[in-house]
């Protein structure tokens, strides 16, 4: 694997203070631990990312998850800013279903690293306006971006968008589908709170019970969280599916997960595991139907539950009433940092696919 | 005239594979032989328009459309991310009327070559909401932007933003008036793909008739392309239009046409012509009205209808039934060329406008 | 004060002409005697800003106001476009209602500055949508941004974000509350428009008396204002509030100016004192209610009232029928070079705040 030089010159400092700059509350994540395991990170993994595209969990491997985790934890202790690794890029926002936080998190992890961004904030109101097919748009964009960053309210755009997008495409959640990016923010933050669970041997007491509360099978960032987990065997001793769902995997999942060694199980009661759980996965109520408020007692948890010492609660964010603000002042509170995180986990999976891997491979050398 | 040279230093390279990024399917256009043409661009021609504003179709010279598009040629097959022709400068988008295929192309246009952007991608939820009126809006405009590109609902609004707005204007579509950069988009694609049009004596063999589905009277896109049309006599055999109107071309148009050596006939049945055009321009049904179902069969073309060998189909985009998809991946499909013009003609553009046309001459150089 | 200088090079050039660019009609301002009053610009106020939020009008004390006003007066008559002095910060502009003339004016402040900007042109479509409250939007801006300026439709939403956000806040107009960057305008334009007014004994023959059309006890930028010209005590000889309300003052302002050596009377006919006003500041009758069609003759000046010779009108813009636009092409129109001024001034906010003072004193060192 040949990875180019960097072709701009400038200083690359190690940040005073680690991290950057954190979240206000709850656990406080140093990334630098995470660039010790494994033998460090290994750049080739990156640059291998050049020019492919980033649609569905299930693409990773184990190598991937980690190597753009400690991309992400380089990104995120070191001053790139006289770098400009994505200068003369252009990366294409196009957000059919809004979402300001994925959104402005790419946009800024683009403009950290000197790139330029072409925005779509709302795609409703515009392009489909006229009744543009998603194909023309994919064909409009290869001239006007060097990447494309889409989220979509369809499931099928992703498959339609790339019939003509020729430009390396970034699935920023697709419908019920896949939800990739935010899973592997996910994993940035468990990575930089638990490091060893990198180790090709995670020491026992390192390992991890992680509960989802949700339905992997139709919520994407769930399921997207799901697929990265099933890669760290070893890691994680055990998963438990806090759902009302008969069959919360859904048939694609289950096939998935039938051949992992990280026993899965289900049940309705989150109070049944919770003690146990060292990781708790939650997500947005809206995502659950209107069902939230009867199911109180048995889903929700807040600053007076009876949480194992040392466990955290993550959340990909925004939220509704299911993550009790009084959580946010303890140390179970990974969501703060868990968010965080994801501005240096997207100027990683950027950096890789845009064939900048060189400025990574540069600022490891000094 | 004297060109400044540009005060950046840079590498100018020129790019490996011709054209730098083309469209997914039909004809692909290769740029370079439009730049040997007519002796060269003559980078005065480009200088010339510096601090204009670009409002109607009827304003350019047949020297200025062919320079304009050679410039974009060499935009097209040159490298100039290190030389960042548009630093230093601020365009803004303001968008009226909604179009994301317009809005991007001159935003990325301005951003690939290191200018900023400011956005007003809908301009109706913001600044008219306060009851704002556009000279008011003009006037702001002037300490905030070096130039304006603006799209609008209403015809009149052109005049009115120009009584406050000192900075120079892009008409980028103004109600059923004019919409000129789509005009020199489209004859970049034609000269693209027909170099010699652009001669003093264009070769008989060279010479194409034009077929054109619409009313040029109430429609800026064809309007704007058969006002370039007229410049290119000796070129442009015949004009034939496509319209179940009694007087398609109105009043405006007909005083215009009233002098040129073209012909141009009218009829309401395009099946009469279609093996003779060497160039169909389509529009969207949009601005037809609702009629169009019942027209059918007339108006209609798809993969089977016996068009001309060697002839092109052309439309600006965004399209909706009027452009059978069975048609992209033939070789009469030029629309997608023409669409992945759109960046480098309006590159060009805003260089002349803005004073920048000595980064053209040093390219030129090389 | 330590006032670090700033780590790139460049250029840096005084404008030809001055001011840069100019209003289109009314007064035309030059910023170059402002630079001279009070000894000349002392950039270690502007330095103490570093990481300060902006957040009321009541804030501030003379010295900060004459300093920001004259180091927009150095950025308006100064070429920093090689000098980039906000390179590598990102500003996040944050409108949860909807306002294009400041947004755009913040933007342009940045992007001129070669800093980047990351914008949510309408926050109620988007992060609201999910009901993600301010708190959390504040938390999540803190990795996104170097420093966000917000509008909000709430006066409570200012403390509101305040709670996570650590990054440095710009209040851009809250609900009822202030908008202290606009008063900052304003006594920018009144500062180039008689610089005297700094001085601390200011000559009699330039002293003023302002009349403020509106309420200023519940119209933000009325208030900001006012709470300004507090501080110009000597130089402001009288204020009179044209108003219906009993109280236009209301509790805190009329608390706020209860020490105040400078006088302050209320009338309900602008007629009364029209011919004895230098300074005739009026609100958009959008924040007056709908009384304003009967009130018309006791409120409304034209180009045909007996305004006193050399008096000016101001006008925060956007306008509706209360600012007459037969005074535009008068010698009493200040609004617009008012608003021309916009972008210098939150330029110099900016530069402060992010801690880029050393910019300016460079640039005054030439």
């Amino acid at each position: 694997m040949v990875i180019h030089p960097h072709p701009s010159r400038g200083r690359i400092v190690r940040r005073e203070g680690v991290p950057f700059r954190s979240n206000s509350k709850g656990v406080k994540l140093d990334p630098s631990a995470l660039l010790e395991v494994t033998g460090g990170l290994d750049v080739g993994v990156l640059a291998a990312l050049h020019d492919e595209s980033i649609l569905d969990a299930a693409q990773f491997d184990k190598a991937t998850v980690i190597a753009l985790a400690q991309a992400a934890a380089l990104l995120e202790t070191t001053d790139f800013s006289m770098r400009k690794p994505l200068d003369g890029k252009v990366v294409v926002t196009a957000f059919f279903e809004a979402s300001t936080r994925t959104r402005l998190s790419f946009e800024s992890a683009v403009l950290r690293l000197d790139g330029k961004v072409l925005s779509v904030p709302d795609g409703r109101v515009t392009g489909v306006q006229k009744g543009e097919s998603i194909q023309d748009i994919g064909e409009m964009l290869n001239t006007y971006g060097d990447a494309v960053v889409m989220r979509h309210p369809e499931t099928s755009a992703l498959d339609e968008i790339r019939r003509n997008l020729t430009a390396p495409l970034i699935n920023a959640g697709n419908g019920s589908g896949q939800h990739p990016t935010q899973a592997l923010l996910d994993w940035y933050a468990l990575l930089k709170w638990r490091p060893r669970l990198a180790d090709p041997v995670c020491p026992p007491d390192q390992r991890v019970h992680l509960g989802i509360i949700g339905t992997p099978g139709s919520m994407r960032a769930v399921n997207s969280f799901v697929q990265l987990a099933l890669l760290f065997e070893g890691a994680v001793d055990r998963m438990t599916i806090i759902s009302e769902m008969a069959d919360p995997l859904g048939a694609t999942l289950t096939e998935r997960t039938k051949d992992s060694k990280i026993p899965i199980d289900v049940t309705n009661d989150i109070q049944k595991v919770l003690t146990d759980l060292d990781v708790i996965y939650m997500n947005s109520i809206a995502f659950l139907g209107d069902d939230y408020k009867t199911l109180d007692s048995r889903y929700k948890v807040d600053a007076n539950s009876t949480l194992k010492p040392g466990s955290v609660i993550m959340h990909p964010l925004a939220r509704r009433d299911e993550l009790d603000t009084s959580l946010d002042s303890t140390a179970h509170n990974l969501y703060f940092a868990q968010a965080a995180g994801a501005v240096f986990i997207r100027q990683a999976i950027l950096i890789a696919i845009l064939g900048r891997s060189g400025a990574i491979a540069d600022a490891l050398q000094r």
